[in-house]
């Protein structure tokens, strides 16, 4: 299933995606958190849904709905993980940018936090002009949704507390970033974390190393990687932060982002103003945002 | 106000603490957010509160109850600030295990999260096991509760959106810290986030500045500092976070830790099994935490 949120006429509403079209499942105010609660575990909600759907649930064109995060407010702040396809650890460390450790390629997952203060759905403009430093990068990554209460995960079991991916736009200040240190600043500016359009269950993505990453700015192609690139992959993530950390329903981790940051060129390509910038993984859609300086 | 969370035989309360007795306004399972409720702008039930705590409401002495940390489920993951005491940024910068930026002192203010999972109240055991690596430290700091939403608050009105403060032990894993480079790992190790014993109102702590923070390992003391040597005050920190970053009402930024910790001795003063550690801030109480290897 492809699970969504939108706003109609300013009401909330969720639903699934199916096709081109929008399945109505719930409307109200209670809505911007219902695809939340079913990926907490709320099964009764994801029957109810199914129900609805099957029964000539009211359908809307994606035109009528200004879509919304999946997940418009997260449980907490959006775990991420840095350097973590070869390539972009390389152009990121030779960048100068890099606080994130002496190493271009990492020991071990270097793992942050991005505000979820941040998050915006698709169509919802980056606002460039808060970053002063005008240093604005994109960073189109696959984020997993992690659907059960996980503490020592092994990686063989790993994959059965995944609840679902999402398209994710790790959009980073990298002034910012450097001049922090740590990189909750550089990353946590407001609408620097667009996400969406769909929240699609594991079920729906047999393989999730065949996944391909691609990011476009104004159509020209910058980053597009399969996900099988990943230097840590999504059960050494999960089998690593669960060996001493418990991840809750409902927790995002947005996995890296591959080679072809704007600060992989030379001179920096950061985003300006009047800029889209789209992220597309196979199956899961294509999240786009405007940028304004 | 003091306002705390508490069990008793099993069942949640809250109330304030005054003196050393419990004022029990509210008991049940909200009672467990109460005080977030409270701290994140619930008007209402403060004076609900009030009203019960003026009207006779039941009495408990500490020892009749089990305290919790005053926000036992934080509305996101904890901020917390590195290096933000002189003496200990040079301590931490010349272990060997600072991942943090090249300078000692750092240039601005070093922000990192610490996972909500990881929060205990006082009295709760620290699992130092958790850490194969052996390498547990403890950081006594000083909380501070935002109270209302802030975007681009200035220096000058920044102490208007802090609700109040609290004692926190920012337990971390050196290892972990710095094998992992960016932070979120080596300090969200469940059970790693002692807090408490209560929210103290910001009302009650006229000039923060005058506050030291003593941290105590089985009685010996190893941190003692005056709250006047951060090197970001806490007008900066919130001018600079939200320069750029939404806050939320609720959210916690631990302000960062003084000279003292483990890592600053030679050869290091890790946590060992059974010692005690407590960490103390005048007019906010004292947060003491059995350690279990």
């Amino acid at each position: 299933m492809k699970l969504l949120t939108f706003e109609r006429d300013g009401v909330p509403g969720a639903g699934l995606l199916d096709g081109n079209e929008i399945v109505v499942c719930e409307t109200g105010a209670a809505a911007r958190l219902a695809v939340r609660r079913i990926a907490e575990g709320d099964a009764e909600l994801l029957d109810a849904w199914k129900t609805k759907a099957a029964n000539g649930a009211e359908r809307l064109s994606r035109s009528e709905v200004t879509i919304l995060a999946p997940l418009p407010e997260t449980r907490r702040d959006i775990f991420c993980v840095g350097k973590n396809y070869r390539e972009h650890a390389s152009e990121f460390h030779n960048s100068g940018f890099d606080s994130g450790g002496k190493q271009a390629i990492p020991v071990a997952p270097v793992i942050f936090t991005k505000s979820l203060s941040a998050i915006i759905g698709p169509g919802a403009t980056i606002e460039a002009g808060l970053d002063r430093t005008r240093t604005v990068d994109y960073e189109g990554e696959l984020g997993v949704v992690i659907g059960k209460r996980a503490f020592g995960v092994t990686k063989a079991d790993a994959m059965d507390y995944v609840f679902g991916y999402v398209v994710i736009n790790d959009v980073t200040s990298r002034e910012l970033q450097r001049h922090h240190s740590q990189w909750v600043i550089g990353k946590g500016i407001d609408t620097f974390a667009p996400m969406g359009p769909v929240l699609v269950t594991a079920d729906e993505v047999p393989d999730v190393t065949k996944l391909t990453v691609t990011t476009t700015v104004n159509g020209e192609t910058r980053q597009k990687a399969s996900v099988a690139g990943l230097i840590f992959d999504i059960p050494t993530l999960i089998e690593t932060m669960t060996a001493t950390m418990t991840l809750l329903p409902g927790d995002i981790i947005a996995t890296g982002t591959p080679a072809g940051v704007g600060i992989g060129f030379d001179p920096p390509r950061y985003l300006a103003d009047g800029d889209r910038v789209a992220v597309t993984i196979d199956g899961l859609g294509t999240l786009e945002n405007p940028v304004r300086q």
